[in-house]
């Protein structure tokens, strides 16, 4: 979009495309977008339900489970609270691992519905070690909530770990995985580990916009509705999956956007020569390579990663050098390249910025955004202190590597 | 889009175009697809910031309102459940007056959100009878839910007779009008008539696909939310409104929604020469005149008008025939000349079909879709019933009376 912020930065001796680099809403797929402009198409017709159930079987080999998935026409947090309330009574013991501003929303959804909340908590950038959740265990253990990566810092839970973890120690508990930025951009055997639910959105590795969230609800968690007491409406998981059955959604879905998801689907699978799963593993090699490099070229910067143990691929995290506040480093980028990259989040904002990964980012993408910070840090900084070149440089060696072992 | 049933029903000698004539989703708006497909914009960005709080702005002109607004990135139905949830507490005394698919919906939502529901009934076709609901209104009554207009029949409440009724009996009483079809088809005095709540949704007048939800909420109804009770997380309307005040939603939104709907209100303030109000006015009217034609054209072919006594200008409902199933005129319809005509609703299944005026549909659509009915009642019924170009006549008729009041 040609934004009036746009107009007033350019500069007339060299354009600045806008490229939104973020790790949600993520870079946009043209064939998606094009396919979302034409979408004039009824939600009760049989046009409708053919690409509706394809994109709920495309869904579910995307997510990599035989668990029958949902999709709600909402943000992320939708399918978070669907989590909650279709699977929670009030007074439920239920276990949060909290480790950066998403651990901290399922504090706050599971505290709304009335759950007796215990936290199994890490400091933003770490983990939390698997026995500090041990510890929170006990054998009313209800559920268990947790973020695979937490975009707010860039770091990777052990979701297998945790999940053997809670099904030795509390074989009844539900292990309930917020993976929107996890789905595309890390393994995660869905039914093998024992997932219960499962969460994505439509704004992370599928390239689309946001406004869709889905998840995949395994039958021990189909099983729990029965009995959960907390009220739910719009998100019903029952009533959806009723509706699914049939091609159709409860209430009027977002069209254009499942227009778009079906478009982004097509393209990964032709990732994957036809095979959408492997499409997936494509992605998120992808997403690996895109994260190697960037880690490699903010070593060679001399920049600290912020979650430099349990790295995610989805977004890197990277400290901003002494007296700097990021949200400098942030607004050059943007000022001066067009790029909008992120700045840390909650208690974060100010001490890093973020580089993601997921979903439609590549090669060109990830130099062009090392080589932008270089001349953004050499700008701010000390002279000498960031030389040209060093981040490009180590990306690409990091690049040079990984091909070669592929 | 072109889809492998607009394919399959190809007539080598006559294209059909794929059209979508329903009451939601509407035609789409091209500039505002248009806008959609590039809507390459971060939401923690100021260019998101201005587009938001201009779009808020305009919806408050577009509603009549001086109430703040609230969007949510969801259906129509999570607004209704926003209304509920954040209103009301487990045990409230609240009367839900239906008369068809949508007052059912409230009562379902009073429901599972704990409400003690009283119903003030009346059949699918009928609007409910003041006196009906004076009989239900109680001291102790906290809220009265309905419809502006049911969708499901096209009947139409009068609010303005309801309100005033409420408001003298019960003066504490919250009103929550769904007016997801309402808006930019009837004329609302939402702060004149004391509206506490009035519910929109994307997919309706303003022509852009399903995917968003709105309220305007009084002051009255702010106060309630302090001490209502019913957990709320997603469609917690008083944090949308802290956040809104910034430009900015609780979680990610709906963005390229709100790029096309930023393009429909400027088309929208276009047909009122730059004044959004005055657009809106015009809409209205355009659905009114739609709305007139059809039904003089139906009353001409001897069709039976379902709500005769309460037309609403959304859309016309006509009783299928005797011994003809509607589905078979819908089908008739679609298969024939690519446009989607409605079914009815609920109950009313296979008994009559419904004619959508709301949003972008013009009179060359109005006239094409009686001429479309005609060709198919002609072969379907007896012959010499449905003479052609009866309905026609009376559409252009009814326009060049309306045309010269004007």
């Amino acid at each position: 979009m040609l934004t009036a912020e746009g107009r007033s930065s350019y500069n007339i001796y060299m354009l600045k495309k806008l490229r939104v680099f973020t790790p949600g809403p993520t870079p946009l797929l043209p064939s998606a977008m094009l396919a979302m402009a034409g979408a004039d198409l009824h939600h009760r017709t049989a046009d409708f339900r053919a690409l509706f159930l394809k994109v709920l079987e495309d869904l579910r080999v995307f997510i990599g489970t035989k668990n029958d998935c949902v999709i709600f026409t909402s943000s992320g947090t939708g399918a978070m609270e669907a989590a909650v309330c279709n699977l929670t009574s009030p007074g439920d013991k239920v276990v949060v691992v909290t480790a950066g501003k998403f651990g901290e929303r399922w504090k706050s959804l599971t505290t709304a519905f009335g759950c007796s909340v215990t936290l199994a908590e890490a400091p933003y950038g770490k983990t939390v070690p698997l026995d500090a959740i041990a510890a929170k265990l006990t054998s009313d253990t209800r559920a268990l909530f947790v973020q695979a990566t937490e975009s707010s810092t860039g770091a990777r839970h052990d979701v297998a770990s945790i999940a053997k973890l809670l099904h030795e120690k509390c074989p009844d508990a539900l292990l309930i995985v917020d993976a929107i930025t996890g789905i595309g951009t890390t393994a995660l055997d869905v039914d093998g580990w024992g997932i219960d639910v499962i969460i994505g959105g439509s704004q992370k590795a599928v390239m689309i916009p946001p406004g869709l969230a889905w998840c995949a609800v395994s039958e021990k968690a189909w099983l729990r509705m029965e009995s959960a007491k907390n009220p739910r409406f719009y998100f019903d998981l029952r009533k959806e999956r009723k509706n699914a059955k049939n091609g159709e959604s409860a209430y009027t879905p977002g069209i254009a956007l499942l227009v778009a998801l079906n478009a982004a689907f097509d393209y990964i699978k032709a990732m994957g020569n036809g095979d959408l799963a492997t499409g997936r593993n494509e992605l998120i090699h992808n997403a690996e390579t895109c994260a190697a490099m960037s880690r490699d070229a903010c070593v060679a910067l001399g920049l600290k990663l912020f979650a430099p143990g349990a790295p995610a691929s989805a977004v890197t995290s990277v400290l901003s050098p002494e007296g700097v506040d990021s949200g400098e480093i942030v607004k050059g980028v943007r000022t001066q390249f067009g790029a909008i990259i992120s700045n840390g989040q909650g208690e974060m904002k100010g001490q890093l910025f973020r580089l993601a990964h997921l979903g439609y980012f590549d090669y060109m993408d990830t130099i062009a955004t090392i080589a932008a910070l270089e001349q953004v840090l050499a700008k701010i900084g000390k002279p000498g202190h960031f030389e040209f070149g060093v981040g490009v440089k180590a990306a690409q060696e990091c690049y040079a590597r990984l091909a070669s072992k592929k």
